[in-house]
């Protein structure tokens, strides 16, 4: 039996990431005592790996699949396939910006008058990249975290992640600049990916994670009404999938069976009750795979 | 575009409301730096304000529409529209009483006992307006909490507002009469009210409101029939709604889906067994509008 | 009106039992203030007690019914009626072996090594009927509790409760034998059973019990798919039940809804949609009764 | 036997006074079930009260003694003896400001230009008062919390409390003037005064109280020096009190030991070593009586 | 080098034994992951045994020594030494009482009531002895814990630890008569006892134990008063120890050092003011061996 | 007025090193809202930075001074004065080692059987000197944490940091070697240093972080002793200071107080009172200055 092993990324992802695997069907026992987690599939094992050494990891066979940001395959330059985005919408796994920013009061307004100055990141082989194509020479310095805190004391400008910005706010930064969009992906390992097995085992994996994150911002809604105001209906519906219109037993009515997105549920809905739906009622969703 | 202010009652009710919205479709994010909630709509602000000033600036339009007590509507004599009662059945934003109550030894037995007497409570308006009504002279002090512990050292009776009245009981207060009965209602200021955007936002918003509200104590419920059973079965069901029945492959039997109180499952699933229903399944749901 | 005297079990058993009996449909309040729990159904009554004596208490008739371990039935020698077992398989409720245990290294290799050796365990009876039976004499003394850590200083050998036995392991013991399976059982007193009223309540409760244990590991699944390809997809899915198949208003489409275990789902979803079907939609249940 | 009937203020003070009577010798004991706590004094009663409403309840002779803010006496204009100020240093039961305070951009610079405006506070009394001196007319408002964040939605100004001034800066405020400062004042009933036994006990409670807060903020200091420099030794001690001097079996050294703030150790002690004391040693008080 | 194997009494004692072998000078650590904690004491070895068991295992040879309760060797007949009580006199570690108690309104008023009477209690042994030197033939029943609410449904009466009877009455029960009273004790094996380095080194742990506990519930306090008040100060101070007299530079002062029960300090030191006693300090001590 | 830019080693030091800076008698207050600390001093500005990163800022006189691992100052081979070691004994702040692991069963035995190898760890700089030192030609790999779980999946070595090892046990690791030994130390900027302002600042600030540091470890001991039995008793008593005699008013008695490591109390105790020592007192101290 083909086993693929699977990074999952310690710190900050990992609660979110262990939480999704059990809404697509894995379940992951975290041990106080061990390192390694244990999983409910005998083709699967574990490791716990940080995001920033996932790619690394992958790219040398030690792992066959990871999920990382996309930032940290940049930043290592690991040769890996990334095989699916998996942008989870609710806080977390979500899209990231790494930003270049400056105190709200620097006399640094662009990139180039970064000219000698030194610059704070996490990511010092991204931040290079971006300042060599620009023709920058600056003083890129690795930062251990509290990167935002550390200008203007300690840096002149630093290049940070944030999800929202405000965070950099809160600490009185200005953002200059975006020098990378990163998102949680999912990545195999080259060879990994060209073994038969666990490549599907990998396709299966990611199926169902964008099956339970699909569901996690969507909801069912079931409503009757009658046969001619249908059409009505319908149009008030966004076209997300077409619903599925059953027949009652009552031969004047229709069932109609459909999934939408849960943020315009509070703009569908009054809309519905006007065109003369009935018995409206909304479900939660495990999984969708349309 | 129109924005709609709404008050969000801080303190006890605070996180079942904030549960409650976001039951509904909109999302509060309350922080620890700032007493101003963001909300996931631009057609609405949010403004944390105490049950018990709520209608008072209502009123004076500061906010557009607010959720509180309908007791502090009495006691504020704020010029209000109720637009709707809000009663969450389970333990939070439910119905409550304010009660005149006593210690169990008292010699206070009925109203007129209270000639003379010191009265502390909360809701010093109502409780003149009580006293007032059946002649009585007392003297009705403000308390700042914890009310029910101050008879008989601190007074001799107070007004109290109690749920199951069992905070009463175990501080061995007896209760002499109800003062008033109050729920949780959403109020508007009678200008937004007249404004034809803000009321129908308010409306909208009251309508998703009640649809999570009547969610959170139903369920739904899906079995299969043969059409020879149906009419039995039929008898069991609560009348809350039509049952949706629809035709399946299998012609001789239908499929029956409908919504019945959580709390009378237990009573009638062994019913509808006993009815020959098979395949019984009862399922959770986000908000009905029926 | 009848009244069941219904026992819970204390202590590890007891927060799983009250969410059991809350998704059965019965609300157990437990107060810090009592150690009598109040049931939102005048037709029974609680009492908190511990697993070990449960079965004591039901035979006296101070309970009518009660929820404990089967080992603690054989261990008190309780004649009572053991109305039907709850396996709740999310890891409380399960199923546990009684073992009994020696250090790795210890030089006991069977039972009848045990002869003139020292035992700890919870179960004396038990253990002592066991000895009997092979003809051991050994001498069996009763522990308060951490029973694993007490070879080899206190003891030779444990007999003691395990459901995976990684706490075992974990403690460098080694099982010898399986002394008694248990599972959780309900309970009745003999003569409570013969009373018509309180056996057809406790067969109910069972019924509402076993309804929510059996939806706690399975899942609803609803897809659309053309009724040319219904016989292959319909071959993927397993066999738990005949899954309702109903006519939507487009004649060549079927939809089709059923149960199926949760932990499958990773299994069939991917082949379900190999074989066609579109729309699937995974959605949680409460309470199933086939 | 004469009872003093002390009254404790429950809220935020609440932890820290039943603190500073555990170090001045009596414990209190504070019951879940209960409001009355328990004191390990038989010449002693405490009740839980409101700082609000404890100047009221010694005015009226049910309590003898309390634990308040001078300003709850103000403001409720109690007829009560303040018996003494409880400066606790750090950071609880210390002086405190009642601020007239504006948001930072507003137009309202000096009390006069408050004509006409809406004050929120807690203390609608002293508030009035202070206007009424001043020949302001403004609308106060009683504040049920959450003051400092009602300018400038809710009201045009305030006047709240405060240690440090840092809450109302982190909320963008302007202070205008200080409106009333207090303290911590241990207040008795005039009667209760009189009587010698209450008397006696309520300044042996205060005694014993100044004892443990006069501890709370300094330490010993013991040390060695040579006859000969220890007239160099002393001028660099602070004159809180004469150090206790003691001959030593060598008769050419003394002993020293003294009593100091804890808050200039680190300024003396380097004074002390450089001044050629030997064996310095700085140890813990419980309570100082001068 | 001779090893002594110490008993810590697992549960409701460990905290507080744990924390008492700290200020007497050993410091035992815990570990989530074994049962046997590590101690800074290459002389001494530590095993968690229940308060229950570990007289028995003392006895057994297994623990050369171990703390538990005297109702522990009593209820288990073990032939051990018990070196010393350990009267801790902070709420732990302290007296308590096993009490025969009845609900407040039982018919049963004194022991010979209990003729065929069913009684619940963790101490079946000591039950059945007090019963018997009263002729009273009763079924004793072993309880596995929360007894105190056994009474009346699950049995007719208790016997029962208490310290203070708080719980008892909380619980609305009656105690008829104490059948032991109990401390805390550290009793040894009869042959580790006997042997001189395992007996020396445990009675210096009960010497230091008891400098501890002795220290717990006293102070120190240092005052200058002039030689011709000493006589009268002296007669204030109670005679626990002759306090230590010593002369200073100027000799018509002396300081006087001594140590005595905090509890009595409140009432002390105000005497001692009025008896001009000067520069009072109360501090801190960690051990006292008179 | 001269300031002394102090930075704070952020995070597992952090506690412990705010804990010895309030006992060495400085508040650092931080707050949730700033990673700047506020200190009670004027003379002192405080920054919270990495321990990692302390010893870059200090050499390029963002801080003047800092406190940090000996490590680190290797690690980044910063040009800074190490003032003192700040060794404190319990727990933290403690010395440390950064040793050369491998799992229990590898095959590498010594340091060149790491030839052509991958070894994780979090201080590269240190291992590749020692590495280079010892003609080891191997791949170092930075590791972002959790390094003791990387071997062998992951790497062949690891060089990680432990106090006790018993966490490398844990992880069944084999200890190789000891790269390098540290301590927390105090640093310096070379130019700082040569302020004479700053110097004595930061030298004032080490005596006293020193004192408290020695008061630790360390207790007060009194007692009384005839003049015949002096020389016996001090026989007894460890040379760490020479303890302070004083005259009694009895002329036959003599008072001893001293300094001893709390350690070697529960050794020294019993023999003092052998040696016909009296009144023997504890006391807890918080500054040690010899």
């Amino acid at each position: 039996m083909s086993v693929l092993k699977l990074g999952i990324p310690k710190g900050s992802l990992q609660e979110a990431t262990v939480d999704l695997l059990a809404r697509a069907g894995w379940k992951v026992t975290l041990s106080s005592r061990s390192y390694v987690p244990s999983i409910d599939d005998p083709e699967m094992e574990c490791l716990l790996v940080r995001a920033q050494e996932m790619a690394r990891y992958v790219e040398s066979g030690a792992l066959d699949a990871g999920i990382t940001g996309h930032d940290w395959v940049v930043e290592t330059r690991a040769e890996v396939v990334e095989l699916a985005e998996l942008i989870y919408a609710k806080q977390r796994l979500a899209r990231v910006k790494w930003v270049l920013a400056v105190p709200q009061d620097s006399p640094i307004h662009e990139p180039r008058d970064l000219e000698g100055k030194v610059i704070a990141t996490e990511v010092v082989g991204i931040t290079k990249e971006y300042l060599a194509a620009r023709g920058v020479n600056a003083r890129v310095e690795f930062s251990w975290g509290a990167t935002e805190v550390k200008v203007p004391q300690l840096a002149d400008a630093i290049v940070e992640v944030t999800e929202t910005g405000s965070s950099l706010r809160a600490n009185r930064l200005r953002i200059l600049d975006t020098v990378l969009e990163s998102a949680t992906v999912f990545i195999m390992n080259r060879k990994a990916f060209e073994d038969a097995a666990k490549r599907e085992k990998a396709e299966n994996l990611v199926l169902m994670l964008q099956g339970a994150i699909s569901a996690a911002t969507r909801v069912g809604l079931m409503l009757n009404v009658r046969r001619e105001h249908l059409a009505e209906m319908l149009s008030v519906l966004p076209a997300l999938k077409n619903p599925t219109i059953s027949a009652l037993s009552d031969s004047d009515w229709v069932a109609v069976n459909t999934i939408i997105e849960e943020a315009v549920v509070r703009q569908i809905l009054p809309k519905l009750k006007a065109a003369k739906a009935q018995g409206i009622v909304e479900y939660p969703l495990n999984k969708i795979v349309l």
